[in-house]
Protein backbone atom coordinates (compact mmCIF):
# COMPACT_ATOMS: atom_id res chain seq x y z
CA UNK A 1 0.00 0.00 0.00
CA UNK A 2 0.98 3.43 -0.58
CA UNK A 3 1.15 5.72 2.67
CA UNK A 4 2.10 9.54 3.57
CA UNK A 5 3.74 9.59 7.32
CA UNK A 6 3.77 12.97 8.97
CA UNK A 7 5.50 13.44 12.66
CA UNK A 8 5.30 15.81 15.44
CA UNK A 9 7.88 14.65 17.97
CA UNK A 10 10.15 16.56 20.55
CA UNK A 11 13.29 17.92 18.90
CA UNK A 12 15.47 15.69 20.52
CA UNK A 13 14.03 12.82 18.84
CA UNK A 14 13.54 13.89 15.50
CA UNK A 15 16.73 12.72 14.32
CA UNK A 16 16.62 9.22 14.95
CA UNK A 17 13.02 8.99 13.69
CA UNK A 18 14.21 10.74 10.43
CA UNK A 19 16.86 7.75 9.98
CA UNK A 20 13.92 5.47 11.17
CA UNK A 21 11.59 6.60 8.55
CA UNK A 22 14.60 6.74 5.34
CA UNK A 23 14.47 3.29 5.75
CA UNK A 24 11.16 2.34 5.09
CA UNK A 25 9.82 5.37 3.02
CA UNK A 26 10.88 8.70 0.96
CA UNK A 27 10.78 11.76 2.37
CA UNK A 28 9.67 14.35 0.37
CA UNK A 29 9.32 17.66 3.40
CA UNK A 30 10.20 18.51 6.66
CA UNK A 31 8.43 16.28 8.95
CA UNK A 32 6.90 14.10 5.70
CA UNK A 33 7.10 10.80 3.95
CA UNK A 34 5.69 8.99 1.60
CA UNK A 35 6.38 5.83 0.32
CA UNK A 36 5.16 2.22 -1.14
CA UNK A 37 4.95 -0.84 1.96
CA UNK A 38 3.50 -3.23 2.76
CA UNK A 39 1.73 -3.82 6.13
CA UNK A 40 4.23 -5.94 7.75
CA UNK A 41 6.91 -3.49 6.89
CA UNK A 42 4.70 -0.63 8.23
CA UNK A 43 4.20 -2.13 11.96
CA UNK A 44 8.11 -2.87 11.90
CA UNK A 45 8.74 0.76 11.20
CA UNK A 46 6.23 1.66 14.27
CA UNK A 47 6.95 -0.53 16.61
CA UNK A 48 11.23 0.91 16.29
CA UNK A 49 9.77 4.25 16.62
CA UNK A 50 7.29 3.46 19.67
CA UNK A 51 11.03 2.21 20.91
CA UNK A 52 12.26 5.80 21.31
CA UNK A 53 9.55 8.26 21.23
CA UNK A 54 7.14 9.33 23.50
CA UNK A 55 3.41 8.61 23.04
CA UNK A 56 1.84 11.44 25.66
CA UNK A 57 4.55 13.86 23.70
CA UNK A 58 4.88 12.78 20.04
CA UNK A 59 2.34 11.81 17.20
CA UNK A 60 2.65 10.03 13.82
CA UNK A 61 -0.12 10.55 11.32
CA UNK A 62 -0.68 8.02 8.48
CA UNK A 63 -2.51 8.07 5.19
CA UNK A 64 -2.72 4.81 3.79
CA UNK A 65 -4.19 4.07 0.11
CA UNK A 66 -4.71 1.28 -1.68
CA UNK A 67 -2.38 3.19 -4.30
CA UNK A 68 -0.06 6.23 -5.15
CA UNK A 69 -2.78 6.66 -8.15
CA UNK A 70 -5.68 7.50 -6.02
CA UNK A 71 -3.72 10.53 -4.76
CA UNK A 72 -2.69 13.54 -6.56
CA UNK A 73 0.20 15.69 -5.23
CA UNK A 74 1.65 18.92 -5.37
CA UNK A 75 3.88 21.60 -4.14
CA UNK A 76 3.84 24.67 -3.78
CA UNK A 77 6.88 26.84 -2.98
CA UNK A 78 10.49 25.70 -2.10
CA UNK A 79 10.92 22.47 -3.09
CA UNK A 80 12.51 19.90 -0.91
CA UNK A 81 12.40 16.62 -2.85
CA UNK A 82 11.00 16.03 -6.48
CA UNK A 83 7.61 15.27 -6.49
CA UNK A 84 5.20 14.09 -9.92
CA UNK A 85 3.58 17.80 -10.35
CA UNK A 86 4.01 21.02 -9.20
CA UNK A 87 1.21 24.38 -8.82
CA UNK B 1 -12.71 16.84 -3.46
CA UNK B 2 -10.49 15.84 -0.12
CA UNK B 3 -6.88 16.62 0.46
CA UNK B 4 -4.39 17.08 2.81
CA UNK B 5 -2.13 20.46 3.38
CA UNK B 6 0.97 19.95 5.32
CA UNK B 7 2.92 23.50 5.58
CA UNK B 8 6.47 23.71 5.91
CA UNK B 9 6.89 27.99 6.69
CA UNK B 10 9.47 29.87 8.49
CA UNK B 11 8.10 30.52 12.46
CA UNK B 12 7.07 34.21 11.44
CA UNK B 13 4.53 33.30 8.98
CA UNK B 14 2.80 30.24 10.87
CA UNK B 15 0.49 31.89 12.70
CA UNK B 16 -1.06 34.02 9.73
CA UNK B 17 -0.87 30.89 7.62
CA UNK B 18 -3.14 28.87 10.38
CA UNK B 19 -5.57 31.45 10.68
CA UNK B 20 -5.93 31.05 6.95
CA UNK B 21 -6.03 27.20 6.23
CA UNK B 22 -8.66 26.65 9.06
CA UNK B 23 -10.75 28.74 7.65
CA UNK B 24 -10.97 26.27 4.70
CA UNK B 25 -9.89 23.25 5.91
CA UNK B 26 -9.77 21.06 9.75
CA UNK B 27 -6.73 21.27 11.49
CA UNK B 28 -5.34 17.79 12.52
CA UNK B 29 -1.99 17.97 13.77
CA UNK B 30 1.18 20.36 14.06
CA UNK B 31 1.55 21.58 10.59
CA UNK B 32 -1.43 19.29 8.59
CA UNK B 33 -4.73 20.15 7.72
CA UNK B 34 -7.62 17.84 6.03
CA UNK B 35 -10.89 18.60 4.36
CA UNK B 36 -13.69 18.57 1.43
CA UNK B 37 -12.51 21.62 -0.48
CA UNK B 38 -13.45 22.65 -4.26
CA UNK B 39 -10.75 23.35 -6.69
CA UNK B 40 -12.21 27.18 -6.64
CA UNK B 41 -11.75 27.08 -2.70
CA UNK B 42 -8.41 25.66 -2.96
CA UNK B 43 -6.68 28.25 -5.38
CA UNK B 44 -8.16 31.26 -3.25
CA UNK B 45 -6.85 29.66 -0.34
CA UNK B 46 -3.27 29.35 -2.10
CA UNK B 47 -3.49 32.37 -3.81
CA UNK B 48 -3.81 34.43 -0.34
CA UNK B 49 -1.30 32.23 1.00
CA UNK B 50 1.09 33.57 -1.93
CA UNK B 51 0.47 37.17 -0.39
CA UNK B 52 2.34 36.67 2.57
CA UNK B 53 4.52 33.35 2.29
CA UNK B 54 8.01 33.14 1.02
CA UNK B 55 8.29 30.81 -2.28
CA UNK B 56 11.83 30.18 -1.65
CA UNK B 57 11.73 29.39 1.90
CA UNK B 58 8.35 28.23 2.76
CA UNK B 59 6.44 25.31 1.03
CA UNK B 60 2.82 23.74 1.00
CA UNK B 61 2.36 20.48 -0.20
CA UNK B 62 -1.32 18.87 -1.23
CA UNK B 63 -2.14 15.63 -1.68
CA UNK B 64 -5.72 15.56 -3.36
CA UNK B 65 -7.74 12.58 -3.46
CA UNK B 66 -11.44 12.54 -5.52
CA UNK B 67 -13.14 11.57 -2.10
CA UNK B 68 -11.91 10.76 1.61
CA UNK B 69 -13.28 6.99 1.56
CA UNK B 70 -9.63 6.48 -0.48
CA UNK B 71 -7.38 7.39 2.28
CA UNK B 72 -7.89 5.40 5.92
CA UNK B 73 -6.15 7.49 8.88
CA UNK B 74 -3.85 6.37 11.71
CA UNK B 75 -2.52 7.66 14.73
CA UNK B 76 -0.05 6.67 16.80
CA UNK B 77 0.76 8.56 20.02
CA UNK B 78 -0.48 11.95 20.90
CA UNK B 79 -3.88 12.90 19.87
CA UNK B 80 -4.30 16.98 18.62
CA UNK B 81 -7.71 16.28 17.42
CA UNK B 82 -10.04 13.87 16.86
CA UNK B 83 -9.58 10.93 14.11
CA UNK B 84 -11.30 8.02 12.70
CA UNK B 85 -9.42 5.00 13.48
CA UNK B 86 -6.42 4.88 16.19
CA UNK B 87 -2.95 2.23 16.19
Amino acid sequence: MYVILVYDVKQQRVGKLLKLCRRYLHWIQNSVFEGEISDVKLQELLLQAASFLDKEEDSILLFKSRTEQWLEKQVWGRERSPLGSFL
